[in-house]
């Protein structure tokens, strides 16, 4: 880590993937720091065995390994215990395990979701599987102005029949930040579930998901600095405790006969076959980096860039910047009558990456009234140079169509 | 790597994780080549980008080895197109997808699912999982004397209520191979479909899905030699196509309005969410290692191993060998009156790593006879002095316990 200075991160050197490029596509994936992809290849080298079930030494190490990565991830997020947090491949998936061992469950017709505008697909879609098998009905809460998801009325709208909220603590596309512990308190007023999708939000800010009062809570570890294919769910243990199986298989189990298969407790019930094991322990190295650098300080660090973006886009005519003020890491805008596609491409060209599309959010571009942002979205190994390089692309984007 | 010598591979030095352990749990997980380690470093790192969806070059170059990975593996196994490989996290996953995305949704009270006594438990829950929702019954093939699965006995038991067939290629704990396309010959003329359990047999067998005729097929990466968390579901096109989604989330999608959502062609309508990119590029190498070496060597240097400790065995009074003369890498052993437990531990301390325990398939200890086994299983990096020191391991077992 090569630390900071003048008040910013001075980060990007120890990620391999970033060098001179500008990397302004944080919020689909982040880069991984050179620690991280070390703790991957000594773990896949040296160190690799299989979890649980090994008789000889490097088994049970690598078995410590994953069940301290456990411990490691509960109290990052503020969990009340390491058995409340499950391995899943991503945010993603842990939704759908929700969705189909708690509310496909639970749920019955008469009953309701309630989601936001501004949800990524992963936290619809699940959603409306379960309403598909259950009859349950699903509302939408709706934005404030400024692109936030509107508590007020929110309030206003809840009812006994709404089993279960689900909302993004950090928009993908809009960067707005939900106040999570009023949402909850909402929630449980009228004796509703709340799910927080924690995929942008974790990278960004300091979650304590008993602070935050939260029944669920999911986030994938690509977006903070870790490997792919793995994930948290977070659960209330009891809710866990009382949810079925999700997957069948090796590990998940109790005791197996052909008349009758009983289950292990959770979180073991959900984690059938062997593992994601290295991305564990990646997992486990990436929270150490971001540990390391601190929350508060990244945030901080993040914000000081989006306002340096935001600043520069508002000076410009033809450009409209979407999302609050006070937006989390990342800023949609447009340029007029270029499509976002053509922004992206122009800057790629001059060595800038954002992301142009409709972000898995076509619910939100509908209510933005436009077909897809262009997005750039800062990390922690961001600094002045990609503003810079940002605007000087999109004045060229301007140059080009104006 | 290496290349070969007098007859066997000689190829532990390309694996860090092998050097000079007697590593004899590949029917657990395999050891990585120092090639896959390395495409896994340069994908988290120089190359890491996210694939579908940015408009800049790194993201399509990744996109673009996403994709050639997934026609690798058709290749690989034989696959009619690259449209039939869903990845999945594991076999267990793809064997979970077809029970709830096919089984759960075809079968009805009445129907039948034929399993063998030596599933394991990831190719017995799943479809204990699709019976219980579905009232659908489990029967189970017997085994021959020598621990195949009988199908004679199949044939002769096979009826039309039978809907689906999901067999193991190669048993985990016996190494017993199945003649699968007899299998398939048999399911097939009561109209059943059938599903194999490939995860003991890709790394050991050439594998052409389609010589074998069968419908549906899994395995994971990790026992290839490739990378965990990730693994493939192949079936036939018109199955898939006919599937309804699995997990629910962003990239499944064709369109997303709170009102209704319409999905993808497979396979993205099975692959939700950010997948486990890199994954997939490091199982993309591990096949090319394996081809590399070539199935045909890798088998004939494995059975000549398993050939070579089981008649070590067989000269030890007190040493029982599970299984078939013809296994394929895996050899099941007891050493009578000590807990296979004990002589996985004694092992250990000579260098020398199997496991012991009921390997995930209870119900075929059950069969045997026993609690548990010892499993030494075998690798193309495992050579002749593994098994010697094996047999030493087992020498010293029996003089400490004789």
């Amino acid at each position: 880590m090569t630390g900071s200075s003048g008040g910013g991160l001075r980060l990007r050197d120890d990620f391999p993937g970033v060098g001179d490029w500008h990397y302004l596509d944080s919020a689909a994936t982040a880069q991984k720091p050179q620690a991280v992809i070390d703790a991957i290849a000594r773990a896949y080298g040296p160190d690799y065995a299989t979890v649980h079930r090994g008789v000889y030494e490097r088994s049970a190490n690598m078995t410590l390994a994953y069940e301290a990565a456990r411990r490691k991830v509960a109290g990052f997020i503020g969990a009340a215990c390491d058995a409340e947090i499950v391995y899943v491949r991503g945010a993603t998936e842990g939704i759908n395990l929700v969705a189909q061992c708690w509310a496909a469950e639970q749920l019955k017709a008469g009953d309701r979701i309630l989601l936001s505008m501004l949800e990524h697909h992963s936290n619809i879609v699940p959603w409306q599987m379960a309403a598909e098998k259950t009859g349950a009905q699903i509302d939408v809460v709706p934005l404030t102005m400024d692109g936030k998801i509107d508590l007020d009325a929110m309030q206003a709208m809840i009812r006994p029949e709404h089993r279960l909220v689900a909302l993004a603590h950090v928009s993908n596309v809009l960067g707005s930040v939900l106040d999570v512990r009023r949402a909850a308190d909402i929630a449980h007023a009228v004796g509703a579930k709340i799910l927080i999708d924690g995929c942008q939000a974790v990278p960004r800010l300091a979650v304590d998901v008993r602070a935050l009062d939260c029944d669920f809570y999911v986030f994938s570890a690509h977006k903070l600095y870790g490997p792919t294919g793995i994930g948290i769910l977070w659960a209330r243990r009891e809710l866990l405790d009382a949810m079925p199986p999700y997957q069948g298989g090796g590990s998940m189990i109790d005791k197996v006969t052909f008349e009758k298969t009983t289950y292990a407790p959770a979180p073991t019930r959900f984690e059938a076959g062997t593992p994601h094991i290295v991305g564990v322990v990646g997992l486990s190295a990436a929270i150490d980096y971001v540990q390391a650098v601190g929350l508060e300080a990244i945030h901080a660090h993040e914000c000081a860039l989006v306002g340096r973006a935001r600043a520069a886009l508002e000076t410009m005519n033809s450009v409209r910047a979407f999302g609050p003020d006070d937006s989390a890491g990342i800023l949609s805008f447009e340029v007029e009558g270029v499509h976002p596609h053509d922004v992206g491409t122009i800057l790629d060209e001059t060595g800038v990456a954002i992301r142009a599309g409709h972000h898995c959010a076509q619910p939100l571009m509908r209510h933005l009234g436009v077909e897809a942002t262009a997005r750039a979205s800062f990390g922690l190994y961001s600094d002045e140079s990609d503003v810079d390089a940002l605007v000087r692309g999109i004045e060229r984007v301007r140059k080009i169509f104006g």
